[in-house]
């Protein structure tokens, strides 16, 4: 089996690619190749394996050679994405990064399959509950469901929400076997805060924990739809893997989620780390951050993961459990952790 | 103030042409120019106003201009597009008349406001009921509202709805000020069938006031949402007049349908053009249309196109003898209705 994963050096494409190298197997066939694109080159344990090609620069700039390549893909996992920040500040940024992108990736793949014959490739999109927001006449149910109206309150969201169209009507003429997962926010992230509005859900976590201080942008009472990096993984994976039948018709569903407010997803920290490390989180509302919180369902639900067997975690605690084992063996990201 | 009109040679933007010079105003200003946009000249009539400057080519090669004519646009009405049948027999075609025609529009009027300070041009949006269809797990309620999940089962209906959520982003960044409106089935559109699948529910009618017989390719069951041209014009007037508190939102909005079986289209028929006229329809099942139509909604509510004071005709009677009224000049049309 081939594969292409756009996206591949961020935290989740390369996660991901991790995993499915580690499996050595996708959808009972064995994994012969990976093609990793993305701006940067992967991390180096992925650039070791001899199953690993790392292409590296915009995707818009690859996809004549994706098309062109001797050989096809018969799975992709499209993760490649301006964040929401970034496609606030840079409109043009974003219809290139993520609408223009994602349909010349659409091309190339439709390409293969009308010009040399090609079975249609399978393609995961990682959309987003970003395309989830109150318009004028339409405000958010309390929980968004894999039937909510979706009516995007970012340019990210639209970007996201056109591409899932895009590619339902490609895969309903055949020219890829496509399935839209939308991602709920996955925390923790590790790293550094990057241009998301959401990116304080990870730094409340994950800063106190290195011994920092870490703003708290929005209330104690603000409800989120939470993920993990593993359970987003999974879910991708699952998505792959499951016949359309079960996938459903050719709308995206939404991934699993546990709804928590921040007091809720402090509640966890102190009890995994401490009353120490949670008195690092200082709250400090900033506008700009809230007004776009404030638009943001408050939780999710997903009836039609559930179906294919993919549940949300049970406790935030067992999500931050999750992040101090992966990154155990970086000792400075946790150096607050002995304080706690 | 200043007008466009793309798709102006059409039936329906030709109509709204008329009727716009006819008023003489629009939101309470004189309009001083049209400019008309289609691949072919618009009508002799409209032609011959003064006001009017016609622009013949597809809307892609015109919008340099556009952007750089030294008059900007206060309002535009933004009709052009590829039907349903061509789109679903060429991909290409479909996406470059339908999406990216109406994406090189928006930047370029974005190009004015952005680069020279001009106020955002008001902007309406013919989108369509083909944003309607069933998926396997959202299937059509029994009759679609402002706030049904579009799941679009065609690439016209998937480029309409992208084409909405891309006006609703322009519209939320200030580069436009967008209104997108669907259309229901308008007949009894004149002339001969075009590629929409949607044709025969005006050739059921047309043809036999012309003394042709007509095939309807679905059973006389089969429920539709209709309405009139004069009330889509009118529509598509009073959605460009409202004030965007009065339009509510930026997510797409139902124009007003009388929801209709083809037998009671044919006993209306019958009532005003004889039992003679109506003997000229033959129903013969045509496999490939009855599919597409048993796809779309059987009809539709408009609850925000009522708060702004439409309404759907109450008698399709009225309809076929606004037909009449209006194609009375033209007798070959109506031959037929002496032996009705």
């Amino acid at each position: 089996m081939n594969l292409l994963i756009t996206g591949a050096a961020g935290f989740l494409g390369a996660r991901l690619a991790r995993t499915l190298l580690q499996r050595g197997t996708l959808s009972g066939q064995p994994i012969r190749r990976v093609v990793l694109t993305d701006l940067f080159p992967p991390p180096a344990d992925l650039l070791a394996d001899p199953r690993v090609e790392a292409r590296t620069g915009p995707l818009l700039a690859q996809v004549a050679a994706l098309r062109d390549d001797a050989t096809g893909f018969d799975g992709v996992f499209h993760l490649a994405s301006a964040v929401s920040g970034e496609c606030e500040l840079d409109f043009d940024l974003g219809m290139a990064s993520n609408l223009d992108s994602t349909r010349a990736l659409l091309d190339a793949l439709r390409h293969r399959v009308v010009q040399r014959g090609e079975a249609p490739a399978r393609l995961v999109f990682a959309s987003s509950v970003a395309v989830f927001g109150p318009d004028d006449d339409h405000p958010l149910p309390a929980l968004v469901t894999d039937a909510t109206l979706p009516t995007p309150q970012t340019s990210y969201g639209i970007q996201k929400h056109v591409c899932e169209h895009l590619i339902a009507d490609c895969t309903r003429k055949g020219f890829v076997d496509g399935r839209a997962a939308r991602l709920m926010t996955v925390t923790v992230r590790p790293g550094k805060p990057n241009g998301a509005a959401s990116s304080f859900f990870s730094g409340i976590v994950r800063e106190p924990l290195a011994g920092l201080e870490a703003v708290c942008p929005v209330e104690a009472d603000v409800s989120h739809p939470l993920t993990s990096p593993r359970a987003t993984v999974e879910g991708l994976i699952r998505v792959f893997e499951c016949s359309r039948t079960e996938f459903g018709g050719r709308t995206a569903l939404n991934l699993p989620a546990l709804n928590l407010t921040v007091g809720e997803m402090l509640d966890a920290l102190e009890a995994v780390a401490g009353p120490a490390v949670r008195a690092r989180v200082r709250f400090e509302r900033d506008e700009r951050i809230a007004g776009i919180v404030a638009r943001w369902p408050a939780g999710s639900t997903a009836e039609r993961a559930s179906r294919l067997g993919l549940q949300a975690e049970t406790s935030f605690e067992d999500i931050i459990r999750q992040y101090i084992d992966d990154h155990a063996g970086h000792p400075t990201a946790l150096q607050g952790m002995a304080g706690g």
